[in-house]
């Protein structure tokens, strides 16, 4: 599953219920009976999950989504959510949309029509940072950043307590975690580089419950310029720093009878752009 | 010069100093000593000129601009931007930017690097519109529209008075209207369908002289969601309406002494979103 998707396994974690991977292009949890794999830069994510869909078969998936954000350098990918769509669309039958205008942050998601009952452990929350600034974005791209450091600095063992965790530094830049705690999961993936910068976290803590705001936390260190959120049965709080505003919001119901909840925001403060030389 | 665009010409008024046509894909206004082109849609802009600089010769050529904003489901286009700077650069040196993230609106720029004076009539402005509101904007999408009633609703007879203009109402949606006065030009090109609604004004009248603010009366009349304000050698007020932030700008020097400014803005009230089904 791993390789069709162009990718490879780096390190592995585990426990009961739970294995975690950090591949090359990000993460892949395994439970007994759900899978979460995360990819990004040239992998091809849906030749992993047509093979995946192909060997478990049809008739006993009970659920399937598949979600990509904005298509940026769409031409230097191997498909497009539209083409994906069509590939998963010869194999189950499922609903797909775009939440938010192509001129502006986006997000693709495609749904299997299925009815079911979402399990708890599906109350997924994505928390998706764009430039990010302040004194942990420059530690980040120095090339001296050490996983010690990188977990002291964003609080994760206050955020994620208890959790165990694998985490990779990249060479020049870049990191990696997945922690895992009994049937719980989070994943963060930073590239640093300044210009493009972005940072995502996903997991199924339910943040809405949780000691820790977990989302205001990392937005207060991280300081990005813009963010989204994404929840699945679950919605966060709008943060308050960097001061911002939502640009825009959308929830709409799926057919397994819960909410997907898409948000979209972006700092008050002005950005004075640099002139991208080609 | 207009095929090569994959464009037709539809129509054409003419003044001593400027004619000015209306193509199927947008405009074309041609001086004794300059030519300016927009396209639009899936036209070949890039063919076009290409065969432009041939006829010409890069010796008699006194100064080229090449733009193209966000390309957004690039994958349909004939080519990319980085294609067309390749071509760009087989007949004339220059220097190509992208200003703005990828993730956000941004504006490609290619500028020969031959040293000139740049003529008073250089003096551009454009204003991006994107996801108008409102009721002229509810206007533009009924089928009853009428040129009359667009040149009346936009205030084009106050906003450019004494221009000669030449207009069109596109089946089933869609408005393009050339202006022409002495060696002025403005033209205003709407795509007034919902989800996806865009309108541009590009002119070189000088917007900080003039009696009326064009750009801030257009921008109250179409209440955008969001707008993109680029000047060579000219900047523009910060519109005070709709409630608005900047997002971004970049003022930046190019080879003939001139600068280019580049603003972003986005409507402070957020937007309820609704997926595109797809």
């Amino acid at each position: 599953m791993v390789s069709l998707a162009k990718a490879d396994i780096l390190s592995h974690i585990e426990n009961d219920q739970c294995d975690a991977y950090i591949l090359s292009e990000s993460s892949l949890f395994v439970w007994d009976h759900s899978v979460v794999i995360l990819t990004c830069g040239l992998s091809t994510l849906i030749d992993s999950v047509s093979a995946l869909i192909d060997k478990v078969t049809v008739d006993k998936l009970t659920y399937i989504r598949y979600q990509r954000k904005n298509e940026y350098l769409a031409y230097l990918q191997a498909s497009t959510f539209i083409d994906d769509i069509s590939t998963l669309r010869q194999r189950v039958p499922g609903t797909a949309c775009r939440v938010g205008h192509l001129d502006n942050h986006h997000h693709f998601l495609f749904t299997s029509d299925k009815s079911c009952q979402i399990v708890p452990q599906d109350k997924t929350c994505e928390l998706l940072m764009y430039h990010i600034s302040g004194s942990v974005a420059d530690y980040l791209c120095t090339e001296q950043q050490t996983v010690a450091d990188i977990y002291q600095l964003l609080l994760l063992d206050k955020l994620f307590a208890g959790f165990e965790y694998d985490a990779h530094v990249f060479t020049p830049l870049g990191f990696s975690i997945n922690g895992i705690k009994d049937n719980f999961y989070y994943t963060i993936h930073i590239t640093p580089q300044e210009q493009s910068s972005y940072v995502s976290l996903e997991t199924n803590v339910n943040l809405e419950q949780h000691q820790f705001d977990i989302a205001a936390t990392l937005l207060a260190i991280l300081k990005p310029r813009s963010w989204d959120i994404i929840g699945f049965d679950t919605e966060m709080a709008a943060p308050t720093v960097p001061k911002n505003i939502c640009v825009g919001h959308c929830s709409y119901p799926i057919q397994q009878g819960y909410n997907v909840h898409f948000s979209h925001y972006q700092q008050t403060c002005p950005e004075v752009l640099s002139p991208e030389f080609l």
